[in-house]
């Protein structure tokens, strides 16, 4: 059992900043009669106790507000993606079987459902009176996911208290923890990265510096005004703020201690430019089934080990194992799936196995040599190269279709389609694509070739087609 | 499963200092290569792998060393107080049921017992092959440590892997952890006091500073020179060490964060005079049954509410239980019992019931207001009335006895006995108890009387015998 996370924060540190966003700021204490309050409304229009729920916003601190009323009513959250299109936000919310969908007013009109409560109609209900759940167990569900695999069909993640706890424990027993941590939150909420940052808000008494989006410019200013002490980021964010500190050619401000960089190796050039500035850029290698981070590396050892991820943290265990899968164990490894996939078992042994390839050193250091299901991470997101083949392949003209990742000035990488095809053009399967994928999932380039490359037992060579570039 | 809490630090912070004694330090990387070691030597000399071991020694980096290599070999490690007589020891001993004693020469010849291996003997055994534990079961006894109650026969209470873990988190998620923290240790380590900053240093990658034993010279200049971060004390060695910083008039370095105060209320001067040399004075409440703290007080806190154990840390629950018991839930809470007690269940309804009594105010605030069995605390040690007053009434001439503790300049509380006998002296009661005790246990004081303190039910009312001095 652990208490209640907010319950307990607001009786510990309710004096304590625990969200910001702008020039307004939320203590515990606040936070804690907010979302109860909340809880209360939401109860009065219906939602159950211990029910599941679908979350759809933007990055708000009603978003938040929304999150703490739904954990305080013990239900499980299925965090949805708001760059998702309604097609595949059905897919979820079906699969899921949620009895509500909570959604901020900018999203109402994105997903077309019977069970949808929105936000302002949340805040003018009458709150009924409510007990809030006072104590969580350690494998409830908190949080739900959706990710795709090898199959291309989204599959929803569990993340238990139990997930979350240790994953926010063995980040600080790996980077420490300060009274006064300040958490700059810049990567979407519904996604492990920013979930994972208010559930260490609540675990470690942290303030979460929230804003609506990525921003250079802002991050800068946070950086260098020393509000923030951490911060999460990808490549091709941390190249955009390296680049406005030196167009602006000011110090970062001692108190940042550390930049958590997911998604990939960083150019070690990168780390360096970093150093430069006086931030601490750790790398790590993290998933939707780990409740975030397995391996961190650190600027020192970056140096030495480039595209290293790093080693496992204080809990968990790193193997190799058949055909170089890296397998995950530890107390931040999902429970399993819901849904249509609710039977497959993620772990053998007790070891996660993620698909990934991997190997680890005479001292321990991982290298993540190629990502599961020839995975694009394209700005942060994961894209999956058969999510996108089998919309392809669902058009009457196309025959075969294959995905790969290519190069991106601005994104790291961007999907490319490989198609085998009667007579349609570029633009036809363009239109088609984004009617059922997220805009960021939309192949950048369109090739028409006779064949794709497969092996002996037929099987997509996806990293042969990255050749064909 | 946890990892091997030492072969994972090892693996991660080798580098790092993890002990160190006078001018001598040692990184977690040899610890571990002397853990290896000596297992192996151990296992040469018959001791087996997950067997139940007692360990006999005074703080020095050898009995660090044997209790590390006792870790890896997955031994039950019971700690045995130096302080006791013979007679005290051969009951623990016998009540445990130790495969091994492990004791360091100095204590050799404390402890007559077919199964004693001397550190010397250890040292020079020739070292087997063996595989150390790679892996930790959560509920692993890590630690078996004697604690007297009011049948005043000690208990022996399992410490669990996840007592120590959970301990040292909800801890973390009080006070903080830097990447170099370091923990001064002037208290035993065969007590929870102790131990628990090995098990910290284990799990945060933290330096334990050993020392044989407080010194309040040795205790300033560590403080003054900034080498330590951390500090645990009870209210006479801080109030030694304020005398001390007194005299010197200099100031104790910024480096120095927290000292953790136990056994019973500071006096709010004490505290002031701490903050004024720039000491953070933090209260606890804690026993071997919780594998340390339980609740806390911040400095701050402290004025105003002179007398409280402050709050529960973030994993535990505190309630005031039938009769005013305090009543204490968490995963730092004992498994219970082993030998005459093993069938003692400690907790009811998941509460341990410490027998103390007391009182939580409407900001949730703990007052203890009279520790179980009257407990007296003695310069850091308990005593346990019962327990005297049954060696007491062992001898043929006392009918009666009651024990309480009275004032002590030095020692904050020392026993005084109360007896109702034949013709005995004080000098030969004296003579018997130090026999049969511990020299801290042994009365100070002597009286003779008429009849003891009753109530109705013939209760001996401790509390009044107090008056009677």
């Amino acid at each position: 059992m652990y208490p209640n996370w907010l319950m307990k924060r607001a009786q510990l540190t309710g004096e304590r900043v625990g969200l910001s966003w702008a020039s307004e700021e939320w203590t515990f204490a606040e936070l804690d009669v907010i979302a109860r309050d909340l809880a209360g409304r939401l109860v009065r229009l219906g939602v159950q106790r211990d029910s599941r729920v679908a979350l759809l916003s933007k990055s708000h601190p009603d978003f938040v507000f929304m999150m703490h009323a739904c954990l305080h009513l013990g239900c499980e959250m299925v965090m949805l993606n708001e760059r998702l299109t309604e097609q595949e936000l059905i897919y979820q919310v079906q699969d899921c079987e949620a009895d509500t969908v909570l959604t901020d007013d900018a999203n109402a009109e994105r997903l077309n459902t019977v069970n949808k409560l929105l936000f302002s109609t949340i805040k003018e209900a009458v709150p009924a009176e409510v007990e809030i759940q006072r104590e969580w167990p350690v494998d409830r569900v908190v949080s739900i996911m959706y990710t795709s695999g090898t199959t291309g069909f989204p599959k929803g993640v569990k993340q238990t208290a139990e997930n979350h706890f240790s994953s926010a424990i063995a980040s600080s027993l790996n980077i420490g923890l300060g009274a006064r941590d300040s958490w700059l939150c810049m990567v979407p909420l519904f996604h492990i990265s920013g979930f994972s940052i208010l559930m260490r808000s609540l675990i470690y008494g942290a303030e979460v510096r929230l804003y609506p989006k990525f921003d250079a410019a802002n991050a800068s200013d946070e950086l260098i005004q020393g509000n923030v002490t951490h911060m999460s980021v990808v490549g091709v964010t941390l190249a955009r703020i390296l680049d406005e500190l030196d167009n602006r050619q000011m110090a970062v401000s001692p108190n940042f201690r550390v930049m958590l960089a997911g998604g990939g190796p960083v150019a070690v050039s990168h780390i360096e430019r970093a150093a430069a500035h006086g931030i601490n850029v750790l790398q790590t290698y993290g998933m939707t089934e780990t409740a975030s981070q397995t391996t961190t590396l650190s600027p020192e050892d970056a140096a030495d080990r480039p595209g290293s991820a790093g080693k496992p943290l204080f809990l968990y265990d790193v193997k190799i194992g058949a055909e170089d899968e890296i397998l995950i164990k530890g107390p931040h490894v999902t429970a399993g799936y819901i849904g249509r996939f609710a039977d497959v078992q993620p772990t053998e042994d007790g070891y996660l196995k993620t698909g990934d390839i991997g190997r680890i050193d005479a001292e321990g250091f991982l290298y993540v040599l190629d990502r599961r299901s020839d995975l694009i991470v394209s700005g942060g997101e994961n894209i999956y190269p058969a999510e996108i083949e089998n919309v392809l392949t669902g058009h009457p003209a196309v025959l075969e279709a294959g995905v790969c990742g290519i190069r991106d000035g601005k994104w790291g990488e961007v999907p490319a389609a490989f198609v085998v095809a009667d007579t349609i053009s570029a633009e036809e399967l363009d239109a088609y694509c984004r009617e059922r994928l997220a805009s960021y999932k939309v192949p950048k380039r369109y090739s028409f070739v006779r064949e794709l490359p497969r092996n002996a037992s037929n099987k997509l060579l996806r990293r042969e087609l990255k050749t064909w570039n």
